[in-house]
């Protein structure tokens, strides 16, 4: 795990959020509202805000949806990315409405002239691009050596993305961001060792098309983390078939796990085992959903272990900052290392929650 | 990503599943029901087994465990892993149980002549032993040695693991597998470097404590892939506050995540977006609904995508050994590549798994 040495890029800025160079990495989501109910997508930006999201991208598919960009926009807490296919002049309108990135790819949204007039307006607005490839769009020709074994997928979608950029260069515009997901973690990986080669660009990485919640944070969760502890990745996008704002908390768990970003209490529980005496699983379901419905536990930063039995439970239940070590029916309470006094099973999530609430206030 | 170069491990052989060397890396977890219920112990294992589990470890907290334990190891169809604290003469009645694993920290059991009879008794037998530290329940004396910032948390718990070895080593054994875990990704993955660098024993590898689901799965998920994909690890345990069947169907769809071992259809789907005019979501979880209950699907080596709009939709579709791209209220069905139909929403599902079902009749 070499997260000390982060592959260096520039910066670009999405709005007021800087990506790349020495910047926290940050987490994206998309919405899948319709976009032309410029209502429905600010209520679930207002969601994705409140779960820790960064930056939040709304596809743009035709001039309604770009004149609700601009209500959008002006109300949204976070920086708007337009999402554009097939016209530029879809581009040109979201500039217009104050998208503070695109991301589109210059070979799919017109001829020379156009991709010139939305490099030369986004270049004038300082608004950076993301171009892209995702295996399922590869080209025809890439697509074509890939069946025949010419060239591996990662190096295709590498060549691809890095072609999309070049189009960009050639209109003098540098303000880009890449990226290159495949739904197979292999590939995807591969594609990045091949773009952090070859380009200082900042890298947005993600499985795509990852699959329902549990199945698509597995696949997510292992293909970023292993990007990102080889130091590769400036933004993340976690891909779920689910509600976007699961995207954005669990992007945000997934850089606090690996100490890249805090993201409210840690709750440490052990898996219960035939010598567990006490309810584990229904005290950390309850202490989750109590942090979840409070504002000031969720910004807490500090660990809480719910340990089940005399095995590990005391060891882990001091370390952490606030911890309940469960016996039959009844438990320690540990604050900072201390055992501060017994407590019943039915009193734990409480007595948790109260000493949590102690330790902020002498943060304070 | 270094899935090739495998660390070269000794084979040990946990009844008839071997760990180590070149053998598929295999997925455990652990019954939380009271073992001394052997009814109950059963019936948790079946459902493991059910989930692709491949060894199963139970609590063995006293003689009325240790006697039931004979019973579950007659009737389990899994190879039984007895967990012993404080008393050899647990370890040595389960090994009389048939116990084809037993998991202990020598240390922890007894005297001297304790631990010579039960190391005796489990090489007759050949039965391995897996020795493990957890970052709760690290020597005293170590300890106060990361404490003080002599010693690195993961060097500590590496040489305390190695430490416990050692005492086995002495007593002529040698069929000994090591874990080293911690709540904290990093702290785990130090560990096991530190591990893998100094001894050639399999390494059964997780994060513990993770937490309740969701963040039980991105904790364990980033941290075992990591490792993973460093040639790390060959047995993993993804540890979950949560019902220990989900241990296992996690577990396996990690190790197919990484193209590691095949478990049943994968599912591509994409995360909509304001593009989506099909409810992908509904598709993708009843998709995953009926292929869980229905064994002949849950056997089938496919992928199935499931795609909401124009743009990556059909690319995908068409990669996928089956597919649906979306449009409004309908969709193309996709088989090998091959355009084979349209078909409405509502039947989408069905007409996917009839040709999961006509590739499976193929294939035979």
């Amino acid at each position: 795990m070499h997260m000390n040495t982060r592959r260096k890029t520039r910066t670009v800025h999405v709005g007021r959020v800087p990506l790349g160079g020495a910047h926290p990495v940050s987490v994206q989501s998309m919405t899948n509202t319709d976009t032309r109910d410029a209502r429905a997508t600010l209520g679930q930006i207002a969601e994705l805000a409140a779960a820790g999201c960064d930056i939040v991208r709304v596809a743009v598919p035709d001039e309604t949806a770009a004149a609700a960009l601009k209500l959008i926009v002006a109300e949204s807490p976070l920086p708007v990315v337009a999402d554009i296919h097939f016209d530029h002049r879809l581009a040109l309108a979201a500039l217009d409405a104050g998208a503070a990135k695109l991301r589109l790819n210059p070979g799919n949204i017109g001829a020379r002239n156009c991709v010139e007039a939305v490099a030369h307006a986004a270049r004038e607005r300082r608004v950076p691009i993301r171009v892209g490839v995702n295996a399922g769009s590869l080209e025809r020709d890439l697509l074509a050596r890939v069946e025949q074994d010419e060239i591996p997928l990662g190096a295709a979608m590498a060549e691809s993305a890095l072609h999309e950029a070049a189009i960009l260069e050639r209109c003098g515009f540098e303000d880009i961001v890449v990226s290159v997901k495949a739904s197979n973690i292999r590939a995807t990986i591969k594609a990045y060792h091949a773009l952090a080669a070859r380009c200082d660009y900042p890298l947005h990485v993600g499985i795509t098309e990852a699959g329902t919640l549990i199945n698509g944070v597995i696949k997510s969760a292992a293909g970023i983390a292993i990007l990102l502890a080889e130091g590769i990745g400036d933004t993340i996008r976690v891909s779920l078939t689910s509600p976007p704002v699961e995207e954005a908390r669990v992007g945000r768990k997934l850089l606090q796990a690996l100490e890249m970003r805090p993201y409210g209490p840690e709750i440490i529980s052990c898996p219960t085992c035939g010598r567990t005496e006490v309810d584990v699983i229904a005290i950390a379901q309850e202490l989750e959903r109590r942090i979840a419905d409070d504002e000031e536990l969720r910004r807490a930063a500090c660990t809480i272990a719910v340990m089940g039995c005399v095995v590990n439970g005391p060891g882990e239940a001091r370390h952490a900052d606030v911890g309940f070590a469960g016996g039959r029916g009844e438990g320690i309470i540990f604050s900072k290392g201390a055992k501060i006094g017994k407590v019943s099973a039915q009193d734990a999530v409480d007595r948790l929650i109260e000493e949590v609430r102690k330790l902020g206030r002498k943060a304070e």
